[in-house]
């Protein structure tokens, strides 16, 4: 199993101190010593950094949390490998544009019989059952709308509907991303957390770190994370149920399939 | 203008030196001060590093000098703006993938009549003359080879052929790469220079910085450097013609169309 992190905000803000509780887990307070891999938008464009290494010893994670870029949405993951090598064409997050537009992708989680799953144009370049599941998913969008319509909420719903087939094949959590939007989609693991004034402390759980939100942010500072476990042991973190899927748009909910989400 | 910087080896060198000698053109020796972008291959795996801020100011420009990734199939650029905003998005290189394999693209040059080139399901993401060349390059190789075939020399015949095509709107250098195979076309600006044994050293001439390569290889190395003018001011560098082109593999010529290259 692997660990994501997920991120949108209304104003470019750092995830750092999120990613240095996600890092730790990376074969030290966690299993997944696989790589690692984190993708920024900033407009339209995107920075990626990742490292076929454990997050915990990576020279290049280190960097990432020394130097702090401000971003609108965020996508993240630490991988323990199931299906496919440790190689860097195998790290999430993939990348890859459809509609003129960057989408980001990773999951958690293993699936069984994706090897026939029709990826049309969108050939992966490495083995994993992810990128697969990825190629097959922009194949389908592809198909079904060949331009990007105006109603997004309808596409997220058709994303969703496609989600389900691929946890009919097993675990699978995901994050979806073009830099606007970020999708959450759960079968077992994800949690998410909207901060909004008035911001409060919060503590790590993987490592002994606390940050008072309150110095870093304004007022209409509005910022979403979203992670398989809750990073933090101070506040209340909501649990995503088998087939619910949340959409943020600049750190507000967006859309999503659950009554329960207000 | 802009300046390109590619790089072809047979075994995982770092291009530290010849980055150091570039960057030092994004804003000081030389005009390129709207952004810089580098991408190095790890098998069939990528790293892109890139930013539009000034290659001579850039704080990631310093850390990919100050941690030296080693590789065997590079792509750089730094760039003075002409077509599209200043924006990350618009940064160079720019990667996609066709046929499992990731491609990545680097432009010199500006053209006219760029508008009406059909990309066909490869939409540019920014506003820039060459990623429009970039998708349209792609959609044309898709279109004549839907999978790839066997014989490359064949297939980088036929991107040359479209490059004629570019070129007849304006001014275009490109390096292009899949990370086996470094590709470089000429319109007015590219030079060439194959290192092998007995390696000497070699002077950087936009920075007081001298190297002894016999100190930092093995006699079996094999390194093409590629740049949009020579780096060195005590080696012997080849200036390419217009509208040829040259194919490195793992630092070796692999296929070119000009009988003066040996």
């Amino acid at each position: 199993m692997c660990e994501l992190l997920g991120m949108s905000a209304n104003v470019p803000t750092d995830i750092c101190f999120s990613f240095t509780g996600l890092i730790q887990r990376g074969g030290k307070t966690g299993p997944h010593r696989d790589g690692w891999g984190i993708t920024f938008y900033e407009g339209k464009g995107f920075r990626t950094f990742k490292d076929p290494a454990p997050s915990s010893q990576s020279k290049i994670a280190e960097l990432v949390t020394s130097y702090p870029i401000k971003s609108c949405a965020v996508v993240s993951h630490i991988r323990q490998a199931n299906r496919g090598g440790i190689s860097l064409e195998n790290t999430h997050p993939f990348t890859r544009e459809i509609w003129g537009r960057y989408w980001t992708f990773a999951h958690n989680g293993q699936l069984s019989g994706f090897e026939s799953l029709d990826t049309g144009h969108f050939k992966p370049v490495g083995d994993t059952d992810s990128e697969k599941a990825f190629c097959w998913l922009l194949n389908e969008l592809f198909k079904h709308y060949p331009q990007q319509p105006d109603n997004m909420c309808e596409v997220f719903d058709f994303i969703a509907s496609r989600c389900d087939r691929l946890r009919a094949l097993g675990v699978y959590n995901m994050l979806f991303s073009d830099g606007d939007y970020v999708m959450a989609y759960c079968t077992n693991n994800l949690h998410w957390i909207t901060r909004r004034a008035p911001f409060g402390q919060a503590s790590l759980i993987d490592q002994e770190m606390t940050v008072d939100f309150h110095e870093q942010t304004t007022p209409n500072d509005v910022v979403t994370v979203i992670a398989t476990q809750p990073l933090t042991n101070n506040e209340c973190w909501h649990k995503m149920a088998e087939g619910e899927y949340c959409v943020f748009h600049f750190g507000e909910v967006y859309c999503h399939n659950h009554t329960s989400v207000s």
